[in-house]
């Protein structure tokens, strides 16, 4: 239904799949949401930046704000993100964040600092953060204050996070990946680890 | 030499003084930066913002390019930031970043998640972060590797100023300032603490 389209605007760049396209479109919508406010953000600078036209943004995603409502997901990337075993997490989950950095500029969870501080947009993303990122850390913990502790955990990544994307750090970005790992991780498992264990009870 | 701009444009506000337009301009300028791209952002829309005419702007700082230098300058909030004796500092500042969002909504070094990732004004705001904070909290600390730890340390203290002002995670806004710097200053600190000691070496 979509090839109509891409082809109608993408002569000479060959058949565009409807996977890469909205790929694309997303990509192009979390560039511009990054750099400017959401009501600035015109559907037609999204369709510009992907290469589509904006017909084409309309027909993937309905309008803007259903647009914005997919970009502003986390489900995918927290997949990955806390894909390890418990014990194992703080550490997976410091050199997720940083391997994300390094190798493709992006970071699982960093979208959150842009989440505008007013407005109906900006509410969702944190919802979906806050269901989505803390709090599904929050479930696999164990022990009391689950939820202040995964709050915790993911704040240390999120400020690692800004630390090497945004203020760039030139330590931070200058060390090796396994030695920033070494030294932030055990700070990270600690919010992880159960409080009733630290206390000698067993239950 | 500033009144009479201020008169012209305050009838009934009363008499502002040169130290009160200033900050109203800084502010107006911060509020701004922190919703918009850099270059999106007119001299007009900060006047307007602070109450005071464009020209009155100018006068105080010359052009947008110095208004922004001046907004962009830790100096004055890191003074209060790093204001503790070594060994009680990863407490104070995880204390400092809480209680300037909860009293005031505001964090002392939050700002450089507003940085612009791309133009002069973002890396005149790197810069600035880096020598003026993460850099002198790194002339504080003795022992190896003082560069990685103090931006290590700034990572947590960032990530946590992103959760509470940002993400607005629930349950750390609901906790007592004093239970999270209970649970968090001991990992800011671990990364203050000479790595020389830990070792065993004295020198």
């Amino acid at each position: 239904m979509s090839t109509a389209y891409a082809d109608e605007r993408g002569p000479g760049t060959g058949r565009r799949d409807a996977e890469t396209t909205r790929a694309a479109i997303v990509k192009a919508a979390r560039y511009l949401l990054a750099r400017h406010a959401h009501a600035d953000i015109t559907l037609r600078a999204v369709a510009e930046r992907a290469g589509v036209s904006p017909p084409l943004v309309l027909k993937y995603f309905g309008n803007k704000d259903a647009l914005f409502s997919s970009v502003m997901n986390f489900e995918a990337d927290v997949e990955v993100f806390l894909d390890a075993p418990l014990a194992e997490l703080g550490a997976h989950m410091v050199r997720h964040v940083l391997t994300g950095q390094v190798e493709r500029g992006a970071d699982p969870i960093l979208r959150i600092v842009f989440a505008p501080l007013h407005g109906e947009q900006g509410e969702i993303l944190r919802s979906n953060f806050r269901s989505q990122v803390s709090g599904r850390l929050a479930e696999r913990l164990t022990g009391e204050d689950a939820g202040l502790r995964a709050e915790l955990a993911v704040s240390m990544l999120l400020g690692l996070g800004v630390m090497y994307g945004i203020a760039r750090g030139p330590h931070v970005r200058a060390a090796d990946i396994e030695e920033v790992v070494d030294r932030y991780a055990p700070a990270v498992q600690a919010q992880l680890a159960s409080p009733s264990g630290a206390r000698g009870r067993i239950e």
